[in-house]
């Protein structure tokens, strides 16, 4: 399944486009960067809005197609990938689990922390403080959650079975890193930071994002 | 890979375990309805929590395990019906497609009806309004590139092939019926609306969920 042709990660550095490219390392696969300067609003340049209409990164060209959604791509690359094992086999009795681990992350841990980065989008600049002040116990509660399932089913989210939602979900963990109470602050979401990031796919992908602050 | 032990839908009338239902009475699985009253705050009584630590329909118990996230479970029982064609399977070229359209709802559709239906939540009640009025063109801008891409790749999101990710934005589409400007507003969402809504299961949805309104 995995292609021969490079595919093309479109990136910010430490943005959503972050797991795309720890899989690509992770995964051996072969890419190139193309750099978005997401300050200067590349990202709703037209020559980028005709790869990805939603103007946000990452795209990624895979078969010279683009593809978007940060999680999309995680399962897709892990999904190409059977033997990496990354991704439970749709006959595995873990796929549903999996699944259910993509999406909740995708659906309810992610789109908070638009708020957080974004917090006048939703009532107003006036409102930013505001946005940001209720954001904040809601991402909590997340982490709340998360760690009582490791607590109970861990050390990874599958399990034993490290799996392409851990990567997803140490993405978000990173962007609460400057938040009043980060997601470390959870024994068993520390634990599975730790053994995450002392890979050396992470290492790399630090120094290939020019990245040095966290964990 | 379908169990013959039926599946248990716990659910509220019109809420996003709708998708959930419209699948398991498309794929014609055996399943039982157990009513979740969210008006009285069912969903955050111990005994659903227990089920479900999110306090959210739907959860759908498969094989004796309970899972969550609406669109995990449409895209859990499309896979394990590959017969009837609502995922492409692993090694199909549209497989990508498909989750991207599943995660693109997920991730950044979904979201913003949240902030539609609890806009207290982004800002506390005396911002809501204002929550809300933040909210609609974000949604509206959502549809406008949604009918775009059905426009020149429709009239499914997968062009000629029917899959989970339409119901799911079915579902969606739904949602904003009684906001000020509706999904069917775009002729290419309305064209897909008819479509789908003329199909036998949405019928019997109606009739399981007690429903009337829209389209």
């Amino acid at each position: 399944m995995s292609s021969t042709a490079p595919h093309t990660l479109y990136y910010s550095p430490g943005a959503a486009s972050l797991v795309v490219h720890w899989l690509l390392i992770e995964l051996d696969e072969a890419y190139e960067l193309r750099l978005v300067d997401t300050k200067s609003g590349e990202q709703k340049s037209p020559e980028y809005l005709a790869l990805n209409p939603n103007g946000v990164v990452p795209t990624l060209v895979i078969d010279n197609e683009p593809q978007f959604e940060a999680a999309a791509l995680v399962q897709t690359l892990a999904d190409r990938r059977p033997e990496a094992g990354l991704a439970p086999a749709l006959d595995d009795p873990r796929r549903g689990a999996h699944t259910q681990w993509m999406f909740h992350l995708a659906n309810s841990v992610q789109p908070l922390f638009r708020i957080w980065w974004y917090p006048h989008e939703v009532a107003g600049e006036a409102q930013a403080e505001a946005a940001r002040a209720h954001v904040a116990p809601r991402i909590e509660a997340a982490w709340e959650r998360l760690d009582a399932h490791l607590a109970a089913n861990g050390p990874h989210l599958l399990g034993d079975r490290m799996s392409a939602a851990d990567f997803y979900l140490l993405m978000l963990m990173r962007w609460s890193r400057n938040m009043p109470r980060p997601a470390t602050e959870w024994p068993h979401l520390a634990t599975l930071a730790r053994t995450l990031t002392a890979r050396p796919s992470f290492r790399t992908l630090y120094e290939r994002e020019g990245l040095t602050e966290w964990p």
